[in-house]
């Protein structure tokens, strides 16, 4: 495959992953305002994250390896499953698509009555944070913690499922489903990162708050990918 | 496959998704009223669409292809996955299947004590719309965008998924999943079409503020199927 | 396999529906009483009953088909994949499977401080019903006329996605989607049976009035069943 | 594989199920307080603790079985699938993970304000308990029958779906989601255990009370698991 159609591949699985996730967060959660049974709530955003990689892995999965993720990207490189000299191009096109797709759905956003981004709240337009941007007002010290093992954990789930002794053809089961479970534990944190392209697409839109805080959501997911792409390759089986 | 088959396939595929999709949302979404958690809300009608879409194409796939749906066709012959000839026989199934479902819902939904449909309400009866007639009041202009959008992300999925390169047998799985995705982001925006024929079969029972906006939900789902066709074709490797 | 086997797998896995199933619904759906969120609600239950059927198809499939429900035997009979004189037997075992599991639910449920059965409420012990039994008080022509269509529609799942053309392994993902999205639909109308071993299980504990109305849910499922199974024999490729 | 690496997959694994089912359950199951449905409420905690089985038995499965649990273990004992020998540092590698999981959970809960664990309300750190300690006040006696059934079934479900005639691969997603389902059925009563290396790893930080009848939550799973292992062992196929 070329490297072209590798990078729109991450591209384009970046796009969804920040048009559905997101987009499910700005767009339905809180559907009719707090207490109306009929948004999708947490459990709704974090089937929403996950169905982007299942099913984008399934669309992408055989073009471009379905990282969508830089925190993956540099974890598979630590596992020795993915080459340094394609890091880089990568985790470009990762951030771009994330981007265009932050910015296609602030269009979208846009056309409902009163749409405002207020970045003094946690959570504006999706974005990730701590201490007063977190949803539940976790600590910097509580957020990097919970970021560094739920992304290494990730790797692990990654690395483990696309193992070649795993089951062929249910690795974006696992590894979408994986991102789903991540993120109903973890919204309340940080609104759940595990992924810099992510919070990047939305800090953008989100105001100098989340932007001031962008800086954790590159640090322990990208450390959190290394320690598990490093834990798998020891642990597991050989490759075949 | 004999041609009569496969549009068989399609009429009960049509139904089975209009009578899922729409019979969920109708009957089920908001039980007992506005904050009651019982009912299943918007993550519930989701799900629903989603497995509408799962269930018919492990039975119908090997039957039609199982696409339920005038876009995906479309999308599917921009793609060079779908011969011309067959695009006007397997719409006219969708849509008649479609519209036979929504007038057993009708017959369902009619047992109810002070059962009627007020189509002055956004989403009566499962209907699709903007501005006034979108659940949260977006634009005609955001609507537009978001169901082009969506389904041109559905047409790339649908095309991955499916590739000779992709694993076999868990094409449902992805594209299923991927129409509940597509509904967790955007039943807000428009009650979530990305399918003609499902706007038209219960647009016709939902009076007329539905129907007068019924262009919208066959303009935009076939120009978003069109591009994902297109696009998928250009960045996708060789079928083989 | 031995005959004696085969109906403990079916006895075993009718009692994991309903336990399942119908054990979600009584001990968890509403759990902290009405407007409490955290509940599993209706959504919740439909869940649920998918799942027993999706665990037991991959537990039991290989040892007796995983029907767990007469109207499943009777259609599958009608389709021509299963023979007459297993019928019978089957659906004894199933009936018992399903008491059984009616009775542990109740000795589980009585554990519970002021728990008791009020048969004049819908639902009441997860007991299907109509009229003033259902949960949304939907007439009896409602109820026999969804309970029909979508028992056709189950068969007709069931027999596509086990057809020998569709992809093999997948089948009980299909089906037991495809039960939860029965209930997405039609708890509301008639608090879902689409099985009248389920209906049995629970009428026998919940009052006179589920009694009463318990030959709908025997009666709708099995023609239901049978359409089905005629439907898809008619439509569906020779099986290979 | 050596038994090294086997032993730190059932550490990760059961470090994972912890971490995911109970994190969800401390960190989001409520957010927000009674009355918000933010909050993934009790269908979201069972989803996390079937979706951490789901993918660590994709991610460890090939690795070491991916028991992640002493039931599981004792009940594959029991069912001829593992061998004697195994059990003891099977079970240890799991408390172990378990209880490093309960203390990394504990340091991101307490980066929120105002968070203490209060001992005495049930499901306290996501605890187990009956009674008092019962989510809805089951006694003793509707929690001991309640997870010996359970657990019987999971084993069940385990022993069927890992058998050499059921479709292979499948097996992570119905062990899952078997997990899944017991909790949706069961967290109102026990807050859900089938597993006494979770009850341990959170019990140790819940105070004296959890401790105190963390004794049911080892006794009667482990009867369970030994209960469904024989069961199964008797009426399935022979392995092959």
């Amino acid at each position: 495959m070329s490297m072209g159609k590798r990078l729109a591949a991450e591209f384009l699985g970046t796009f969804w992953l920040v048009l559905g996730g997101c987009g499910s967060a700005v767009l339905a959660a809180n559907f009719g305002g707090d207490g109306n049974p009929l948004g999708i709530g947490f459990l709704g955003v974090a089937l929403a994250f996950g169905l982007t990689v299942l099913t984008g892995a399934y669309a992408f999965g055989h073009v471009s390896g379905a990282h969508f993720n830089p925190a993956v990207s540099v974890g598979l490189w630590a596992g020795g499953r993915f080459p340094a000299r394609d890091l880089l191009p990568y985790i470009v096109a990762q951030v771009l698509g994330g981007a265009l797709a932050g910015f296609i759905l602030l269009q979208i956003a846009s056309g409902a009555p009163g749409f405002q981004i207020d970045g003094s709240q946690a959570g504006a337009f999706a974005s990730n944070g701590y201490g007063a941007l977190s949803p539940g007002g976790y600590s910097v010290a509580a957020a990097f913690l919970c970021e560094v093992v739920l992304t290494a954990f990730f790797l692990i789930v990654i690395m483990g499922a696309t193992h070649g002794n795993a089951p062929a053809g249910f690795a974006p089961i696992a590894i979408g489903l994986a991102l789903t479970l991540i993120h109903l534990i973890s919204i309340p944190v940080t609104n759940t990162s595990v992924n810099p392209a992510r919070s990047t697409a939305v800090a953008l839109f989100a105001g100098s708050g989340a932007l001031s805080q962008l800086w954790l959501f590159w640090l322990a997911p990208l450390l959190g990918g290394l320690i598990g792409g490093i834990v798998y390759k020891w642990m597991g089986a050989a490759p075949r």
